[in-house]
């Protein structure tokens, strides 16, 4: 049966990666978009690249009747997104793509995103969208919370690992490189095409950045101490893809083993052959991830590295693989699309 | 029932893009790859972002075994073409890529590509891959000889105002800009990075450009005389995407009306409202085309300007539209993939 | 002796592309800097790239002593520019980098701009800055206003062939890619890294890009009656550098021939042998122009390419070159920089 | 007085970013090119960028008369330089740009480079180049070997702190982001602009990338005990430009400090302000390098990164600088070229 899908910011490029998805998505049909300033423009002005899916236009999010909808995804800004998701029916399922429900404790919240959390009672129900990992709570979850793309890259890469207890907790170093989709399509002059292009520089560099806040909570649950990354994400000169280079403590073999054995059985997780490092262009435009191990010269040394899709695999194709489990539908449909290259 | 398919020069970007495509074809499945220098490879070596496609290996033809095989995507480069399917068995529905079907006429063949035919009666039995315009001869075809990608961009601009009567035949110029990746995989100076990245330059700039014969022979056909355009293709700093700006005279209004009249029941056909001008990155990664009309501030001369990914639409992605017709398939299958954007 | 300049308007790429070129310029000095929104800020934080030069911070233009200054360079927006040189003393030499003066008449200035021209009497006294073509009123000017980078682009491929009466002047195509730096570093989505990256799009096209009225405005005055141009300018993915592809009727060897003489002693313009093409990475971050024509396969067509980099010689190298003359400097001082490549 | 210059190796990217730097060098002239495979071409053909310096046509390095060159840069590929600079007279000066004289130590260098060193005896008389470092033993050397771009990078970010003793030797780690033209002129498929554009991957992870050989040199050299970093370059989507983002541990303060108080009189080493982060777009085009300090959250930690071109300051512009303290000139002269941006 085709599920009612709602889009709530649908301006984005998150919005427009839900609904590039869904446009070969077997089972899932848009029926309502929103994009407040945006409002009254058809999806095809504001996306050229969709017309041809003759979407509903965009309306404000109070015009829509959620009443046949079946399932809403929220790609709107931070802080924005938990005053709307407040008001919306009790009963409607949610997939959030903003930062707001991925932190469950309210003080730690307030720390990374500089104020209270206006929608404390929805925090505690909502599920980390970290779908290979929370794959049962989200089956039956209302409200699932999308990870971070760049947390969602760091975990993959660590949670094996950290699991497994093949890794020296306190000796480890996110260096990310993060395609510019990833900043949103917000009007800043380092975005612009020719002060980003052609170079990189880091950002949040040295312990800034909000999705640390995601790995301190994740890390920390999984070892039952607190575990504390650096992490420096780059702003990279390319529109998707996201590669961690993590810096590891311990044995070369035992964590590609337990890389490995971990992700034996996930569609998504690709564990490349011992020592082969992986490409972002390898991953763009799927859900796909890749991962690799290499050993250091320096002994008890290695480095996993790990691309993946921003925009899908890292929000919007997590959004569907954890909508798809929320509506009880096939984990992985309209999610089989190959990576486009070159 | 599922369609057993081979590519033929699977190493390349064509070979690459189909393999894309049939990933998620509901009818197609990849049963041999052949790739001569990279024979004995995995396809996941070869193109690290199919390994998630558990393809078969490259072989050398000859290993093939086309009795299994209902349809071979040849993707071959130009004149090795023609030897390998001279030699393929006489009853396989083949759809080839490369330019040496496309000239009907073995002196024009010569012509542009330097030296006779070396399979003169094939060449006769082809039909060319134009979808829109020879559907029913594609349907019936055995072996369906795709255009180039160049040649598809200008003849979806004017086919339709040529044969409606609406542009003066003698004064068509065809300023192209071209996506590296329609040069294939081939190690030259002017494709790397370094060389190419940050700029743009013309090529075969004057009338020297082979698809010239493309449009030479479909144009005239059309017309009942001899038509002969100008057209200048520049390299693109970008991997995929033609932009075809095509100029010529005659009423901007009737020009449009043509184009939408004749494209109004074509699914991949995307005739944009009159004086909205087409983005290559509206229609990158799909096998869809967006087709502007202007009117210039000078009366009786108006633009019209063509997008289309040269790898799907111009090329993969047409092949793929062709075979779905010779196999008795529905048209669309497994191309509705949409664009990919940002 | 070192001349004393000023910079309004330094907070943007025309600025910031005087202050490089002054960088190693033997006998300019910059002793004031202004930009309005950015006041009070340094050099080096509004431009890392120049923190090394140890400039001046930047200021409000009323804080300027212009009792000081030999030359100054306005690269203020459109319109911004004729208010603020209204109020500058009337002997101050001052070359201007906008829109404001290129128009001598105040009808067609209203008609490409859309509001009246805010000083007139300046508007006439103005000397247009093609170099080449007009050295010896820039000499003796008092106000020179630069050209249209795109103008210049098409001027160069053009007022040669119009002077030598060797082309049809009711049959020119100008087909122009530019790439984004033109644009400015205004904020807007469309110049965004994700939007604009990987791919291209015209604008403007039909005849309502403002270079138009500087094309009408000279081509008109060389040949003694009206002449209109086609001109459609391509949104390029790179930062630097124009490409002007031009089709022309006439004879390609007098083409050439004219284009050769007119130029032999130019410096920075360098003509390509008959059929080599020109292209943007050859001349980026230089004063160069490189000129290339082209015979079509057509009898009695030719094409004229034309590439420069629209900062340096289309805008702030330019705007120096006429500075050097005003100040009765060597016309070449400072731009003999060689291109960066690659 | 105006030396006269050979370039050796001329038609690669080190040997065309000599000439664009010579081109406005005060005291310099290129005299003699030679190029292998190209020996017979004019410089103009092979970088069209570089026609306008109306330089001598490429040689064979056996036609060169080496009594009239005061100084030769040798461009070659590794391992052909020495051989080349072997048999050119002995007291001629060179400045080598390849690998083959980086290396003290004949075991080293056979380690790294896989074969034994073919002219040990010039390995002991080479001068190390990295001028800010060895400027003394430049001045007077008779053959000076350039620096690994990488490992340049590396050393400016490490070796004031090394010298200070405000860092724990055995825990650097040196992540970094590579513009693709290190990689030289060289025909492989990753250095395609379609393969490459557009994503990231990280090459020669664990510790085996060459420039290593040249780190643990220097650093242990300094220190007086064994140093062995870890070190993963990444390959960049654009062409100019290193990043070298670098974890050590230490107070960020202290630090800061030594790094301020090491360049305080360097006139191409800028110190940014603490915390502020570098960009590779900020350096391009120029013989500058930025250096950037930051602590971390975790107590005890910092990042230093720093960005140069690796084209310029990390191969050609170093280069020149040497030359000229070898030759007696301004250590500076050439060489105040401002960056290039946007």
């Amino acid at each position: 049966m085709t599920q009612n899908i709602a889009i709530l910011g649908a301006s984005g490029y998150t919005g427009a990666e839900l609904a590039r998805i869904i446009a070969t998505h077997p089972s899932m049909r848009i029926t309502a978009l929103s994009g407040d300033r945006k409002a009254g423009m058809s999806m095809g002005e504001v996306f050229p690249h969709l017309r041809h899916m003759n979407l509903p236009d965009l309306v404000k999010i109070e015009e829509i009747d959620f009443s046949t909808i079946d399932l809403a995804f929220c790609a709107l800004p931070h802080a924005t997104s938990q005053a709307v998701i407040k008001e919306l029916p009790r009963d409607l399922k949610v997939v959030d793509l903003s930062a707001d429900f991925r932190l469950r404790d309210p003080a730690e919240y307030e720390k990374w995103y500089g104020k209270p959390h206006a929608a404390v009672e929805l925090q505690k129900e909502a599920v980390y969208g970290l779908t290979e990992f929370y794959r049962d709570e989200i089956r039956t979850a209302r409200l699932c919370a999308g990870t971070g793309c760049n947390a969602a890259a760091g975990q993959y890469a660590l949670r094996p690992l950290i699991e497994a207890g093949v890794i020296d907790l306190d000796e480890i170093i996110i260096d990310l490189k993060a395609g510019v989709s990833g900043a949103g399509r917000s009007l800043k002059e380092n975005l612009l095409h020719a002060e980003l292009s052609g170079g990189t520089m880091p950002y949040s560099a040295g312990g800034k950045h909000r999705h640390l806040g995601e790995f301190d909570q994740e890390f920390s649950k999984i070892a039952g101490r607190d575990v504390r990354v650096q992490f420096t994400p780059h702003l990279m000169p390319f529109n998707r893809g996201i590669l961690a280079t993590v810096y590891v403590r311990g044995e070369p073999q035992a964590i590609y083993d337990a890389m490995s054995r971990r992700y034996a059985d996930e569609v998504f997780l690709e564990v490349l052959p011992f020592g082969t490092l992986p490409s972002t262009r390898s991953i763009a435009g799927s859900n796909y991830v890749h991962v690799g191990v290499v050993g250091d010269r320096l002994p008890g040394r290695a480095l996993v590295m790990v691309a993946l899709d921003n925009l899908c695999k890292g929000s919007s194709g997590q959004a569907i693989q954890n909508a798809n489990l929320m509506l009880g539908l096939e984990e992985t449909a309209g999610l089989m699309l190959a990576p486009v290259f070159p």
